[in-house]
């Protein structure tokens, strides 16, 4: 079974990078891009567990492991 | 008009940053975590495009600035 978990910095946090590669974008020509936001996505790769268990423990690892709560947020999905 | 774009490491190429990620969720007791990949996630803001010409773009902005072809593939989408 596999889960993705997407973890973002919070609307209200600055995200530096997301502006670097923005302005990056303006000055090889795409205007257009009006906005960028950078987080992480993780696939994790899961055995023998039920389709409920699996969606548990994601959830927890996603919260206490791969999200820094005071700056980010997480939503996962399981897939397959 | 929004667009997400997946960037992650070709599957051929190690990910040390996931394993260490999987080696410290195995020392936190989820052992049925078999495998972990991380990669990069962006959310772009796009104004004053048909959606025909956000794809386009987004899809050269995906390829020449977002990922590099030699070790990462990529994956995006349209929403909204």
């Amino acid at each position: 079974m596999k889960a993705h978990v997407w973890v973002m910095l919070k609307p209200t946090v600055l995200d530096p990078q997301g502006q670097t590669i923005q302005h990056a974008l303006a000055s090889l020509g795409y205007a257009q891009v009006k906005g960028v936001r950078q987080g992480k996505f993780f696939v994790l790769e899961l055995n023998g567990l039920s389709r409920e268990d699996a969606q548990k423990q994601v959830e927890k690892i996603a919260k206490d492991v791969l999200t820094n709560p005071v700056i980010e947020h997480f939503r996962y999905e399981i897939v397959e």
